[in-house]
Order: structure tokens, then sequence, then C-alpha cells
């Protein structure tokens, strides 16, 4: 079975929102870099810059509940809490990557039309 | 110059999920598919079904501000409005047709996954 992303009723649109997301693949790929070792809740935060704590809960909460990403508490005073990629998330790392690079590499060319557009239009 | 999704500043971030949006892959897949032809408005709503026209009408600007889509009105009355794709628009097909294809594939052991994981959880 495979989903319809242009069938309104098929949750692969949903999925698509969510893997879509900057957090998403931000954690994806820091993930991916350390698979298949886990990596603790405080260096996850450390290593996405900006993402928030609670941000940062609720994607992991997301991708577990997805079977994207495992999730172990270790019992210490205080508990620590690690995730690793399931082979699921790991078979997301490339798709969101080709993304990835391509955002990247053509960031200026779309800031660069933005100001065009902005001026054409006077939004800013 | 390269952006850089894990600097907080860069605005390759902001540009991901945009990008990462189910309504913009949507889009550009069927703008992809009439390229080098143009789209009309009307046909794109439904090309796309489920979009409203508030959220279509909101991601073509987006798409058309980034210089991904450009825009051509028809005087006539009432007139009509059509969308292409610059080369730079067409350039982010193959990287979110990978992204589609991925969430189409395996959408079944998500599902299965989020089952699972409601059951655990207790949370539906």
């Amino acid at each position: 079975m495979t989903g319809d992303l242009f069938s309104p009723a098929c949750p692969t649109r949903q999925l698509l929102d969510r893997i879509g997301d900057k957090w998403t693949s931000m954690l994806i790929k820091v993930l991916a870099e350390a698979h298949p070792d886990e990596v603790g809740f405080a260096q996850l935060r450390r290593r996405v810059p900006g993402v928030s704590h609670k941000m940062l809960s609720q994607t992991l909460r997301s991708l577990r509940r997805d079977g994207l990403v495992t999730r172990r508490v270790e019992p210490t005073v205080p508990p620590r809490v690690y995730y690793a990629l399931t082979d699921l998330g790991m078979s997301l790392d490339a798709p969101l990557s080709v993304v990835r690079t391509w955002a990247e590499r053509h960031i200026a060319a779309i800031e660069q039309a933005r100001i065009t557009f902005g001026r054409e239009h006077d939004d800013g």
C-alpha cells in the first residue's frame, strides 16, 4: 500500500508537513551522523542551535510516534534520555538531505529574488 | 555563497519550512508537469484537491516572492491569471519529489507505528 499526496483524505499530507519541518530536518541529520549511536537530549539541543526545550521535546515525540526515533531513559539521578534513529528514520536522511542541500545552495538567489519582489511590490 | 541551516541567523531555516510545506510540494509538482506551459489559477485549484482559495493565493505569492514562480495576468473580463515555474522553481521539483516519494512509500509503516505508539502511551 502506498499513499497518495493528492488525495485529501490520505495521511501522507500531514506526514509531509511533519517531515518538511526545519527542526525535523536538522534532528534527522544530527541523529543520522551519530547513527547507530544514541544522542542525549542535552547534546541534541546543543547540536541544533536555536531550538527551544519545548520544541525539541515536541519534535522528538512526534518522531518517536511516527516510528522514526527510539528513546531510552537511563535511570540515573536525574535520569538521562537518549535518542537514536530507527532504520525507517535512517532511510529519511538521504531524501531530506537533498532538500537541505538545495536550500543551502540556492538561498542567495532566493534572497535576491525577495529583494526584487519587495521593490516591485512595495512590501519590503 | 551558500547558506547554513545550522546557523540560527541564516534565512535557509525559514526557506526550508516554506519549501517543506505540503501545498508547496504539490504546487511545484503540478507546475513542473506542465512546464514550460503555464497553469491557470482555477486549474491549479482543481489539481491540488483540498486547497482553499486563500491558501492557494498565499502559497503562490510566497513562491513568486522567492523567485520560483512567475505570474501573468490576461486582461480579459474577468482577468485570468496564469502561473509557471522559473528555472529556479523547476530545479526544486526533483529534490521535493524525493521526499514526496519517501512519504508515499512509507506512510503505511508510519501509520502502523502511530497505532503501536498510541497503544503503549494511551494517547490514541
